[in-house]
């Protein structure tokens, strides 16, 4: 029996994913659970003594504009700061070119607003991001995938999805989550092409590009694209519109991050984002930009590295201790994830609820599909627990891995 | 000739109503103009040496907390907070009632999401509030309108509006939104009356309904509504889904808000809050909770009241000896504006150009009436400039006034 409400609900023509991010999220509050499942950053990285002096001197020096509301598009000064940093990494863009946004989510959700009709296609990896999915499955988005091997996306098999027609491509070329794995340069170039050719733009999301933990700097996709046509070093050609966030380089909690895109698209996301919550909170951004500036975020970010390159290693190491010869996984050159598949046979949910049983926690790989499939695999987040807890958490999820397997537990030679 | 970018916005079904009040934020940027245009509050009024305590306690005691990912429906204690200062105006309800929003903005945002689709009728005052039309608009909702009178909607004429079959009636009842008039008792309840015949929910903003200056409080639509069937003091019969904000009562710039409303509604709302941005800052949460908490919220409450007490009664004043007498305008009882009403051959456009010239600014209130008509009205706020400020910009708006009407100025009798 609906109540009214639900009757409501039930009318509507456009349906949202199921919150498994969110159960999964309220799995990890559990402090009894080791937890590789949620994408949160270590909270040991957080830079607080430098909040507390940026909260002090912002509220000594701009105590009214920080408490008061502030203009859609963002604080300038902040939109200066990310178009100088991401310059460094290639991206010349001015504060025309750049939206705050309240986290990435945001981003996500207003490009949806100002793009999808219900029935649109979006091409996306496969596995690929699942609050893409959910921001764009509430207006009526439909998928087609593209399948991933070591190197990304598989552009080779680009055409038949792009065939579909769809509204824009979705990659998250760098350590990508859920996978962990970097779209190779040949492919990047393969994928501006085809996007080119097709007349399709590409949203490209980085959250975690400049978290790269061995090898060389990858030439973003946004860069590439300016490159392309006209062989111009520093351009801007406007068919790529990429994402990044302050969530994995300063803190989540501040829900800030940015978008670059050519101008009339910013315009018509601040038109969207007015009606979505008018601007992301005025405080955080003057607080984050007394954090950032004057170098610290280059220099943050080289601490955060080598915490989670060490993280990394220890459960790479640590997976090749404990876990069954048969499953195989990713080896992230950088980000928060990696990703592991089983056998055929086995179904990572059915490992899930016997992990819980351990005390260990992950996510299973199958609501990462957009088009089903998956159910073998697993992400795993390296970025959150301590050394210690990983080698302990992968011990155990070795061990329920040998027990469903029906071997017994040992130490892989 | 349209760019790529223009050309797929063209193909979008769903429009976005245009960006005024964006563009009336930014002249009252300019600090040459005394501005009656947004609705910004007092920045004289904001608690800046609670707010750097309250900073330096939440980092110093639950630092990582603070800046880590968090809940999507909020953070515990913020919730119960708001659970008992609702309840002190008779709002009784539990935290599963409560969801945080990024602002009041993103709770209309968030019922567009999960109950408009295209071609769905939303019955509002005539007059309304600007952003919910903006927010509603995206989701391609239309709307059925009630005018008003001075007693606010006027509910003997509700009747019409309701037989189009309208998926809710959205009101806002103390010291509305445009026009600062209260909605008075007896049609509270013949609006109950009337969404309960004919099935449709209530959603109730009440960004201001503490601010009241004189009079008594008049009792909440959601209080009444869980009065009317089942004569019951104190509980939530779930017809009405009440929006109320610290931005009027702490500080816009935190953009933190609430939502009450039945469980299945919120937990339909927080999955599409998941989607829109997973979760309002952890950070400013836990500062608004460390600020608002032991009472300061009522202490500074009263505060807040009587500095806005003493601008409603400046302008008032000021407008009963600068403006010609074919102007009329109410008198609120509270909140943050007052709504003028030119002589039916004005336009109050043109009355705003002639205006910046003299340095002085309000919002036509044109845009204000989603099906058309208000050419000849305007909103003028009083909360945030100050009283001196009033004095003159009210001086120089009567100046323009009587020129406008080819009457040379002077002194009203």
């Amino acid at each position: 029996m609906l109540t009214p409400w639900e009757h409501r609900f039930a009318q509507r023509t456009q349906r949202m994913t199921s919150s498994a991010i969110r159960e999964l999220l309220k799995l990890t509050e559990r402090p009894d659970i080791i937890s590789f499942g949620g994408g949160m950053p270590a909270p040991e990285v957080f830079p607080i003594e430098e909040f507390a002096a940026a909260c002090q001197k912002v509220l000594r020096d701009q105590g009214p504009q920080s408490l008061q509301y502030g203009p859609t598009d963002g604080y300038l000064p902040l939109r200066e700061l990310i178009a100088r940093h991401t310059g460094r990494y290639g991206i010349e863009v001015t504060p025309e070119n750049i939206l705050i946004t309240s986290g990435s989510q945001q981003a996500l959700d207003l490009l949806g607003k100002i793009l999808i009709n219900p029935g649109d296609r979006i091409l996306v990896e496969s596995p690929t991001y699942l609050g893409a999915l959910q921001a764009w499955s509430a207006y009526g988005a439909e998928y087609v995938t593209v399948r991933m091997d070591k190197n990304g996306m598989i552009t080779e098999e680009m055409e038949a999805a792009l065939r579909s027609g769809p509204k824009f491509i979705y990659v998250l070329p760098n350590f990508q989550n859920p996978t962990g794995v970097t779209l190779a340069q040949e492919r990047r170039m393969q994928l501006i092409e085809l996007a080119d050719q097709y007349g399709v733009p590409i949203v490209e999301d980085d959250p975690y590009g400049q978290l790269r933990y061995e090898g060389e700097h990858l030439t973003s996709v946004v860069v590439m694209d300016g490159q392309f046509r006209d062989n111009c070093s520093v351009c801007y050609r406007g068919n790529v519109i990429y994402l990044s966030t302050f969530s994995k380089i300063l803190a989540p909690g501040l829900r800030l991050a940015w978008v670059i895109a050519p101008p009339e698209v910013i315009r018509k996301m601040v038109q969207a984002k007015q009606g979505a919550d008018l601007h992301t909170s005025s405080f955080n951004q003057l607080v984050a930009y007394e954090v950032a500036r004057g170098g610290f975020l280059d220099r943050h970010i080289k601490v955060i590295r080598s915490v989670y390159r060490e993280r990394r290693d220890t459960m790479l190491a640590a997976m090749d201790g404990f876990f069954p010869p048969e499953v195989d996984w990713t080896h992230p050159e950088g980000g928060l994830f990696l990703w592991g598949t089983l056998p055929e046979s086995m179904r990572s949910a059915d490992v899930l609820k016997a992990a819980i049983e351990q005390k260990v926690a992950f996510v299973p790989g199958e609501s990462f599909y957009p088009t089903g499939g998956g159910h073998n695999t697993m992400r795993l987040n390296f970025s959150n627990a301590t050394p210690e807890k990983i080698m302990e958490g992968i011990s155990r999820l070795g061990r329920v891995l040998y027990e469903k397997m029906g071997e017994p537990a040992g130490v892989r030679k």
